[in-house]
């Protein structure tokens, strides 16, 4: 069983950071497209600004926060699964965000 | 403005890690020791075992992702504040779950 997490910093990010509902329907596209089955989503927009949307998932979860002020989003890409690939949600972000440029980071998390 | 990921694998733990309702108050302990705020706590129970909690902090988020047959859970505290420490969060749910052993590894993140 493989337990990846995709950690990804988007930086210049083209696209609306502050718009809760465009970015859950973003991280529901991505979920769909690895594969993957959304047990709960969650959201909340930071007062002045700012968006947090976690998906819970059936394979763990994926989350961003977004510091629109700075055009920056913090993806996090968790999955428990030997088919979903955490790369496929990542592309789905990456084309919707269109980010100028981004550091991505994978951990390899093990049961034992 | 500090934003940090502790990223944790917690092996060998003796506590229950199916237990969800006593896992999210281990998390809320957690994010309350560390001074932040707690804006929804999402959670789910995996069949037939297997627990994930989630809190949406204003502050970004913890999760945790338990697989009790291996006694391992992986928790993120992922905390964008100067003030609040990610370490203090990960002491409080290591003296909860008590594991045998842990592997920690610190994500610094960048805005910029």
């Amino acid at each position: 069983m493989k337990i990846r997490e995709l950690i990804v910093d988007l930086y210049g990010c083209v696209a609306d950071l502050n718009n809760s509902s465009w970015l859950t329907s973003v991280l529901e596209s991505a979920a769909k497209e690895m594969g993957s089955t959304i047990v709960k989503t969650v959201s909340h927009n930071y007062s002045p600004i700012g968006i947090t949307v976690i998906l819970l998932l059936a394979e763990t979860h994926i989350s961003i926060h977004t510091w629109p002020q700075y055009k920056y989003a913090a993806l996090d890409v968790f999955i428990c699964s030997d088919e979903a690939d955490p790369e496929t949600a990542w592309n789905v972000v990456k084309a919707a965000l269109k980010p100028a440029s981004s550091k991505t980071r994978e951990i390899h998390r093990q049961v034992t």
